[in-house]
């Protein structure tokens, strides 16, 4: 049984508190209820993490090293941390990054992306489907 | 039956013959098959456009106005063509920006995107499989 | 008679389709009649041209040699074409570049104008108007 | 009787005598009697205002508030000043920012404009005709 | 007998009519007739293709593939065109970019060179000869 | 008995008239008022000085060397004004630079200030207790 | 009784050991003292909090959502902390940024705030009078 | 007898009460005094003028026209003022730009000059000596 | 007996994980056995910390107040952190900021170091011996 | 006879030492063998001149007064020198740059050229033949 | 009796050869005849050096230890070099900085110094006459 | 017996007469000295050499090919040198670049090293034990 980690990063443990015409009113306690919703559909088991320290993601995407992928929204961190890039250039599993909104298309300093470097591939704008997508090509594809 | 248009840019008609290490030898022919493959899967039809004209491309967006949704990969034109993003403004229709490549992992100029301005969102690095993914998106979730 | 050329760029087509707030809803055929408004009005002929593809337009400014006056609107290449900068340098007769918009109002990258470097003057900002004034300067003032 | 205020910053007052490759010998008086032929010819009430101090111009800028529609070519101004835009900012009549010369012909620092911001519409590089189109836009159009 | 394919970009097919303290008086007939002479003095052939349009100019590299050799003038399209450098690197045969003028002594945005990242060499400011020197080093040297 | 100058930059005379989402509808005599109250609160001696000419601004601030303090509010002069800083630093009592707005929440441009360079501190964001609170820091704390 | 919140970002905790040249001998204790005081003048509750670690700052603003105010000195995290402005944004509160130095007065990289974006206002150099000015604010003004 | 105007710009008028680091305890009165005594040793007519108001500035500029040279110290309007290079590229007599001080050792933004280009030359560093220096060069080389 | 700490930042305790073209294969233990060789050797104490959490390094840091000295590899967060830097500029004892790569021999984003200008001195590019040449300055020179 | 100047930059006397991967294997001795070669192809004089020193590079450009042609090939001089730009603007001979490898292919650094400014034209990326084509250009075209 | 060292830097030997659009015809023997009428005329010791060598006008600088004053006109050095600004740092004799052109009028990277941060004060535009005015400070001022 | 070539840059032959807030009084002659005790110590040869002169800094480079390692200090060419990376990167023994002073600590332009790319480590901040930890690391570790 395939085993996934999905790291959440800053902020996203008060999903539809914030932003919500980015956001919407959907809680991190949905999502992960969403996470069991694919875990039944793709007979995987998810290994969800969140956390607003920066450090804290770092250990969790060290300790991913024996998962079979990793999933990773790095929130507010996407933009400036080098720490977690070198975390997860440190990885030899495939690595998903994943955003809710499309971040094209707000201030200029969410257009890019450093941690971006260490994935094979982004999946961004889909809020909650963005997940299911990387699951689905992690498990099907 | 969803009408799904699927707008690919310059030199994408050449897969298989261009930067095989980041594109691997997979044909443009081979892609149009694995359209195929994909109406079957969900019942879709897709009208697939190529070329290498940015021009010619704007015109098969603006008619893109009647179907159900557009999956465009702009390649080359994606980091610099405001005319292109008119058009995909001017839709009212989901659109899908996909890369067959990770658009970060390159040279600085290709991490930039002009026209994701105008998607709901971004599916990158994935190979065909961001067609897939986007189709999937679109016709799933 | 005076024989007065048209261009106008990439989406110009679907004036009145896309981005309301900026444009209205006057179209493109709305337009061409505006033109025959002022041939009469100006005792003038209008030769209209449009095209979303930079070489033809390109192409259509080179063949404006023996107009007497050229009006450009160069739509969303005006902040990137090198090409049409040129093929504007090549001609003696007046060129005046018109916009419907007011530039300066939008997002940055559209502050900047290429092309207008080849021009007699700039009118922008008027919508169908700024064409009227390109007219009347070339024919009255 | 439509009462339009045009306000020339600074420098305009010695037209004529500053370099005459960018702006002829025309002279502020000659510009004078122009806006006099226009007044007949639209049967407005024209009400010129000309300084070289920016903050004067800041005043005339309120003080249109009245007016029917203000015309204002800022001169040097028109690349830095905060101020006048925020005066221009706010006016509720019509602004229309002119030029004598075709501001992208010459150097870098005079291609911008921070005052258009918060104007309706441009019109730069036909001399004294500048005016006069602005004028005939505010009458007819 | 070698077959080598010359490109020309935006403009090239009015030369002689376009910035003169550039360019001269030399059309482009007359550098299809020295391209002759070239074929003669070298026992070649010079399979010429000239278009104002980005895209074209694509599909006339790609064919380039079963050539011998490429010689292109980007033109224009120099400065900005990633599309024509991703075609360029799909090509296994030599390639020289060619400039009529030489690119450093003009307005700084043309300094730049996209497309050159692509070509074994360049060659610029030789006029016509920067052909004949392209030719020469493909077959002599 | 303190002596306080407090000096108001450009278009803080027609407050309440101009962005109206920024500043509301409190007038520049509403402040004048509000200025009596603090007076009184204080047993304070307030000297109001308002200009929109950046050198009569200078003036006033080279006259407030005999004041006990001084409260300045630039208004749009805050991004660019050397002059001002200039003639800042050449005082030797307390100054607060203060605004009515938020100047991060606006404009990339009006989030720097070259003025409060000279500034003991600064109160930004409050609307008229912007006043307030440099009053009560400079008679109470 | 109204509860605020005071946020004290990094090496607040060692106020008095460092950079005397800019914050004095006045230590965190000081600090926490004189809130007492403030607590005192004003009637009302202020739970203060202080930490190092970005993370640990996200979660506190987090929980200020049922405070009555913030008030937040980022310190060092005020010119990079993303996810501390997205965790601000989420706040419907009132929220004022201090600081006990002039941050234009140092640095260059000290002189712009990313957090501040998400503040009500901002209040700067007056050293520990900072919090007192934000203080009154809220309960008085 | 040859008559040279000298402009001072913006806080010269309280030399000597400002930064003396820079500048010392030399006054405006002291310059007058010694401008007298240039006067005598060159026999020749000094017409002195100083403003912190460009506009006035500008104004004095424009008035030079039909003095036999110009010596000018913008002062803090030198790395800013447009309208001021404007007023100065107008006259035809020779023009001589001096500074108190050396305005490379200073902070960035004072290390460049707007106002130079339209300067014969410059002449920075030597405190009232600047001036003698521009005199000297004006009437005996 | 001279009490050495030594502090180590993000990632470093999965040295020989990571990228082993810059680390080789060198682990966290191999270098905590490497630091108690050079405890021998010097007859120091040293005090070995590392965490990837950016505000508990602050702490760590602050805590050295009371050591002989402290040797820092901010690793990925030499490029950005300012709270480091403030805990740094607290401190009176020697600091060291050694790397185990050549910082100029990669990603431009790491050739900069904003932590170092608390430094004393930098050692870079040494592998483990980084730190033996920092404490043999320590100890012997 | 013609006499033709040929000069090479630093490092170029170490040819076939330093980085192979640009330069292959050819010595500096072979290319001076190689200039033979072409003097008697072409019946002209070469005149060769080697310096690391940017100097003594400046006295050779400015002995090349009397020469027919200078060849030069300013290697890592070429992106920075303005002192042999200015010796070669003093010239009245032609000048060809050249380069052994594609200055395009390499760091961004190295795109760039300031010596090009003076130079007719631009030859690059051909190794020795360079050269060559520089000499044809200048004996037959 | 006064020893003033004179230092002129590259291509000032071939003054009146080059660019005499900026210079003139004034060769640079010319300028050492001038130099002796200055050494009558302040009965002085003037000792001029000239080279091309930037090394070599290091050299030159440091042995000014000894003389009175330096005077130096870097020439193309001017705008890049560290090493000139580091041998003039560690000079206690006046030193000042001449060019014979304002720096101000020609390309961009011409108005830039990095020497004259070393310098006492500038003297620019002027062309021999910038070392009399120079001379004429150091003796009589 | 190990071969160590120790190359210093422009100015460091006035150690002690330049800047001694960075470097102090003492002198290169000290600096030789210092050699020979590391001589001594380490038994080795050391072969110091200095220049002003960047061509002859890279002649020396050159020249140590066949010594067992090169330790270089570029001085004030460490920050814009092209031509001393060219002549490292040719070299194929082990090259330690040092710094007397901690290049962070200093001006902007003072921060980057272009050399050090070209180096297997860096030392810098030590004063003349940069050096000697340079000797150490490569004859013991």
């Amino acid at each position: 049984m395939k085993k996934i980690k999905i790291i959440n990063g800053a902020n996203i443990n008060i999903l539809g508190l914030r932003e919500k015409e980015h956001y919407g009113t959907f809680t991190y306690d949905d999502l992960l209820n969403y996470y069991k919703e694919l875990e039944k559909k793709y007979s995987i088991k998810i290994d969800p993490f969140q956390s607003n320290i920066e450090g804290e993601i770092v250990n969790a995407i060290q300790e991913a090293r024996d998962d079979d992928a990793l999933i990773i929204n790095p929130a507010g961190y996407t933009h400036t941390s080098v720490v977690m890039l070198d975390a997860l250039l440190s990885l030899e599993i495939p690595i998903i990054e994943v955003h809710l909104s499309n971040i094209h298309k707000r201030e200029d300093f969410r257009a890019t992306s450093i941690t971006a470097r260490a994935a094979s591939g982004i999946i961004a704008g889909f809020g909650k489907e963005s997940y299911a997508l990387a699951v689905k090509y992690l498990c099907e594809l």
